[in-house]
């Protein structure tokens, strides 16, 4: 019956192992850090990094189905231990199909600082219309308890206070901790998870040399953004008809 | 039919897929950023790189040909959306033979903070007898209407109102926005490309030791850029007869 | 003889040339700096890298052996000159089972800052509760006799005089000269000098943006070192039981 | 005749063949940039690095051999247009054996700032007890007349007006220019290039967290160089006779 559901599954499993390879590639999780995850919402499964597990010696088969609650299914290994975060994500915003979570050296400073980025060039204004967020720091208790679920929470509370669109805004700043990004699938959301960090890189050498980290013009912003995104959008190869089909 | 275009084109269209694969290769263009363009001046033929095709992916056939116009010749794919960008650079200077648009770090970064660059040492003069020019920022008429052609144009505008040569002044950052560069054709635009980035990340290390950017003397500038440039020139392997002969 | 013993020390002479490879690859010993040795405590045998070879060339039988107090046994080449350094730190704590010591070049130029680095996010917390710690500076006769070993003893000196437990505070930086780190196992060692480098590179882009280096609060600090070790851990794939069992 | 001189010279054309592609592995030398040279004192001949040549393609017939006034003898190309800054160091030092040249970043950032770099860690005692020093500008006419000369005669200036010692003293930085080197033979050389770069890159980030640049006591730097050269010398495998003899 395991195999019957992974057999189902196998498309998003690969998607999901895929992923979690790249991420280790682009070099955004050294060692075990970091993590990847899509749901399968039609199905209600969810594939997600083991936990503690060496990126070059994931299999497919290590790939861990849980169902929208978290429980294991038809899987050896535990899941990531941040999984409720993920949860969270999911059960918030139908239009996110898969959340990454890594400690790339750039963003998890800048996640360290509190530091929001706003707009600093067409770059940013490329993959998102919205500064980069921070959330706000937790309380004692929901560090204590249920950490990983508030670590979500607090994710999705940042987003809904701001009246973001999750499609707009593919990544934000956990205060203290590190990054998460996400996307339609696997494959969208570690390339949001790329271009976070390549973003706080470059604000960092923008503001040594500035001093300070100011928007670009917003109709500059929306140019870029809509060129790529939404259905005026005329990048890539492929007619756009939602947003966030980039081709 | 598109078959004798391609065929006779064989040449420029290897050299814009080479220049590609450097490109990324070099590390300058994460993704699916960036582009390089080559114009065939006898043919009126421009080859440039697909929109939105990832590096590793990108085939010989795939670079797309169009006329000086920008309409689409004998080929399948859309051209890149900055096209319009290199066609305004092709139209005022004669001399420039290719063109390459990056998002490499460090000089984004120096674009994002508008900040010019003077000639900070040799390895610059080397390359360039002037700074590293900033365009203006552009209106919100020219953002919202043929942004990419308006783009191209505030760099023939800074160049002219410099009273530059584009054979000495070989890249410039577009304000907000990222760096671009030229040469006689795709191998040499890259390679003026790789070069913009290191100076600016050494100009990078060179403001924090110092706290300020300052230029060398005009005398040194001329010996480095000469002795490698000109009739004069004596680095490299070849007679040296035009400017921008390097071997 | 010397063939019985190395025989029997098989296990940690591969697990410290394994250790030495990955020191290097993950690029925290340029040329031949850096050192990483292991202890076979019922045999008394420490097992530790050669002095001045090149990382590429140390094969399995270079790997040299001493007995607690320094002696070469079986072994054709000399030990890292450093060697003192590891058994100051075997001989004061029973749970260093390996030492591992880089030029890393953050962690490093935190050394010659002589800058402590609080727990600036949950990268930190998850490996250790503590600071980075700085050793106090040597006296001029510390340094003219015994260097080596008393580098060692003033890490030791530290390590009590805050009272740290070894397990818990797996690095520190030795004052004007670099980092330390240390684990059960030669793998362990390594892993905490990549984690440490790491956390320096971070500490660094943080400062540069914040002004400051800020700890972030106790509560956060033991919830994400205490879900990845000790009795209560629940991150990875194996039944965690004594400390620093990460799997 | 050529193939008999060549043939005379093979280890010395070999050793300058590999210290060159050495250099680009090492990252040092982006493009066409530096140069490596060394010199047969009995013979009165330099082997050195064609001009303008890419690292990859240079084959060991590629290296061009000179006299000692700089006369090409016995080779196809030309040499690199930096060899008479080369034969000034050869001319004035004959412990020197070996010269290189790069414009490696965090070095030419240096030069660029004319920032001396003093003793900041035990790092730089291991290769050199005196300070990174900078020489001084070229006055006009120096630049315009026998350029590369001058640029070899004012580090050589420098060298002699301080009263260092090549063998202690195995790396400079040209004012507004870049980084030199030297060594025994030209893997030295390169290795002393390799370490002046990393130096620099940590004297960079020391800067950034401590806010000055301050030397470590002369006694520790005292130790660390003479526990790897000179005769009381103690690390490595090799027993050391001569100054800088590092196994």
């Amino acid at each position: 019956m395991h195999g019957t559901i992974r057999a189902k599954m196998k498309k998003v499993i690969e998607s999901v192992w895929r992923a979690n390879l790249k991420l280790n590639e682009a070099g955004l999780t050294p060692l075990t850090w970091g993590n990847a995850s899509q749901i399968d919402r039609a199905r209600g499964l969810i594939a997600i990094k083991p936990s503690g597990v060496t990126y070059e010696k994931i299999k497919k088969e290590d790939i861990v189905l849980t169902d929208t609650s978290g429980t294991i299914i038809a899987s050896r290994l535990r899941p990531s231990s941040d999984l409720a975060s993920h949860l969270a994500l999911y059960h918030a915003f139908p239009s996110v199909g898969a959340v990454v979570h890594t400690h790339s050296a750039f963003a998890t400073a800048f996640a360290q600082a509190c530091l929001p980025v706003p707009c600093l060039g067409t770059t940013h204004a490329d993959y998102s219309p919205c500064p980069i967020h921070v959330t706000d720091p937790m309380t004692p208790s929901q560090i204590r308890t249920d950490y990983e679920r508030h670590t979500g929470e607090m994710i999705v509370k940042k987003i809904r206070q701001l009246k973001l669109v999750t499609t707009q805004c593919p990544f934000i700043l956990a205060a203290q901790h590190g990054p998460f990004a996400w996307g339609k699938d696997a494959a969208e959301a570690v390339e949001n998870a790329i271009v976070l960090e390549y973003l706080c890189k470059m604000a960092f050498v923008t503001y040594v040399m500035k001093g300070k980290l100011k928007s670009i013009p917003q109709v500059l912003i929306d140019k870029h953004f809509f060129r790529k995104h939404g259905i005026h959008a005329y990048y890539g190869q492929q007619k756009v008809k939602g947003r966030f089909k980039i081709s």
